[in-house]
């Protein structure tokens, strides 16, 4: 099974995802071309809801196509726009016929642009990824009082909006000041009532918390929890959290990296084994068989963004890997 | 010309500025039951847009009557859900045939709650209002890149989420560690593209700085300017600032402010001269006319939200005190 994802964040680049499920196309065309008879069949996936964006948690087709999560909740997924995932597949003619997980791979390689700046500082066009390190994500959501922003004294407010502000800084402090690579982002904010004048009696943030090591996120994880205890005694607010997705480090199967390095020798590519810092379907895949993803390198390391790019001679590339990977695991 | 505002920020109390519109009308209506002959015509005022949220500025209504902003301007004004005002102001039936200003009054009273717990800290049921704060509102931009967040270093980030959070912890240390009275508020705020996997490309909000010191005003705004420009070093993103609304400090005609606190005396009510800290229409029709305010206790401080109270007792005290000033302003 070879293949990715084909849903985007708002405001994406063409590549994350498409790329790898077109390749697949590529690779099983070229393989006919050639009148090459695989030893198994050749299927392509293209996985629902990768990004997680709209429905949490992200992976969310791979994840139950692994087992992971029943198909009736995943479709009865209520997104941030208020509607339901199953409905919004029927909607747009994306609800097939068959129970996800009808067929048992031999193995999963994914290929993927690299969505981060590794192999372009380092000029290496291939990366063979070995493992994908481990997401928290969260919504936190802070209650204090609405107020009138020009007669209530400072002393006086609780406001939820700053308590907000307090729980972005200390994530970003902590991520610059820890000597770990823990990364942690607030992509979602809204403030209620948010209008000029109010103190907002309500703030609702996502955090999203990443490491390659299950300790270190755990204990990010619990710094964070920490944090929440502590503003909401100095603020005199109340905070609640709702956990959205919360997936382990996940280690590749060695062989078919392996594999991976040698095909990129074999065509004379650089290549080198790196951790992925977007979490992928491989990754759920490989509860249910061997899997391993090829990176290619991001032109400036940008992804969730229409300036998204990675050159041709590196796309093309990252495709002859993926067809020579495939070729060796479906060979007579 | 008596009367108050009856438009109310999003999720109001029932007080604020209505209970100056219904207690003008009961005076009227008590003044005539009473056989009073005035010495001149008693007018009601309700204008339009004083809270300012949907449209900016804020006293709007009361700006253009005095004289103080084009009326073509304001109607031609965009709010934050992309309506104009204008048109807003004909769908509803409220885009009268007259000239605003078309009066000159002999002397402007408003009655308000105090909107803040001055007066029931101190046990005061009327507050002879003297002069209110100056307000600034500004709306921030903060332009960074959006970019993947998991794969992207910390270092590499130009976060404009991060940026503004650091813009709203920034006001509020600088409100509580200067000796000052500025009070600082960010009440509305934006990401975009707003996605829990995405580092904000765009971050947008409202500042809103009151003092009742124009100096201490210019202060606090030159203060942020500098801090804006240092934040946008730091973190390598684009700030850009947009003026909403800005209003000098106003100080009411202390003949009208005697006449309440004499008032408020014969009546056998407690009194004290006071500063407002929100704006009031009074303050645009100081430009044009003698003005000043009666303000009643709020209870607890609460409003700009639903649980906005003040007690019978004392908004009974308020509509006698507005009555005894007209009756006085007005005899022959
Ligand atoms: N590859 C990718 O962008 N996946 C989306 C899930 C995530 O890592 O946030
Ligand atoms: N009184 C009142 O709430 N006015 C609205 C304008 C403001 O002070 O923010």
């Amino acid at each position: 099974m070879l293949g990715s994802h084909i849903d985007t964040v708002i405001d994406a680049g063409i590549y994350d995802g498409c790329y790898g499920v077109l390749s697949a196309l590529e690779v099983i065309q070229t393989l006919k071309e050639d009148g090459f008879a695989p030893s198994r069949p050749i299927v392509v996936a293209a996985f629902t809801n990768e990004e997680g964006v709209r429905y949490a948690p992200d992976m969310m087709g791979s994840l139950v196509y692994a087992g992971g999560l029943p198909t009736e909740t995943a479709l009865a997924t209520v997104g941030a726009d208020g509607t339901m995932l199953g409905g919004e597949l029927g909607r747009i003619g994306y609800a097939g016929p068959h129970e996800p997980g009808f067929l048992s791979p031999h193995a999963y390689i994914e290929l993927h642009i690299e969505q981060g700046p590794v192999l372009e500082r380092e000029s290496i066009t291939i990366g063979a990824v070995e493992n994908v390190q481990g997401i928290s994500w969260q919504k936190v959501t802070v209650e204090g009082d609405a107020n009138h922003a020009g007669t209530t004294p400072i002393s006086m407010r609780r406001d939820a909006g700053y308590a907000a502000a307090r729980i972005i800084t200390f994530l970003r402090e902590r991520a610059k000041n820890s000597n770990s690579p823990t990364v942690a982002t607030v992509g979602c904010i809204s403030f209620e009532p948010n209008a000029i004048n109010v103190i907002p009696s309500r703030a609702t943030l996502t955090v999203d918390l990443r490491d390659p090591d299950e300790e270190r996120l755990r204990q990010a994880e619990a710094a964070l929890a920490e944090f929440l205890d502590a503003i909401s005694q100095e603020e005199h607010v109340e905070v609640s959290v709702e956990r959205l997705a919360r997936f382990e480090p996940v280690r590749f199967d060695q062989r078919i990296v392996a594999k991976i390095e040698k095909a990129a020798k074999d065509r004379g590519l650089t290549s080198r084994r790196m951790t992925s810092g977007a979490g992928h379907d491989a990754q759920m895949i490989a509860r249910i068989a061997p899997a391993a993803m090829i990176f290619v390198p991001s032109v400036a390391g940008i992804s969730h963004n229409p300036k998204e790019r990675t050159n041709d001679e590196h796309l093309i590339a990252g495709a002859n890997v993926l067809l020579d990977v495939v070729g060796e695991l479906a060979r007579r």
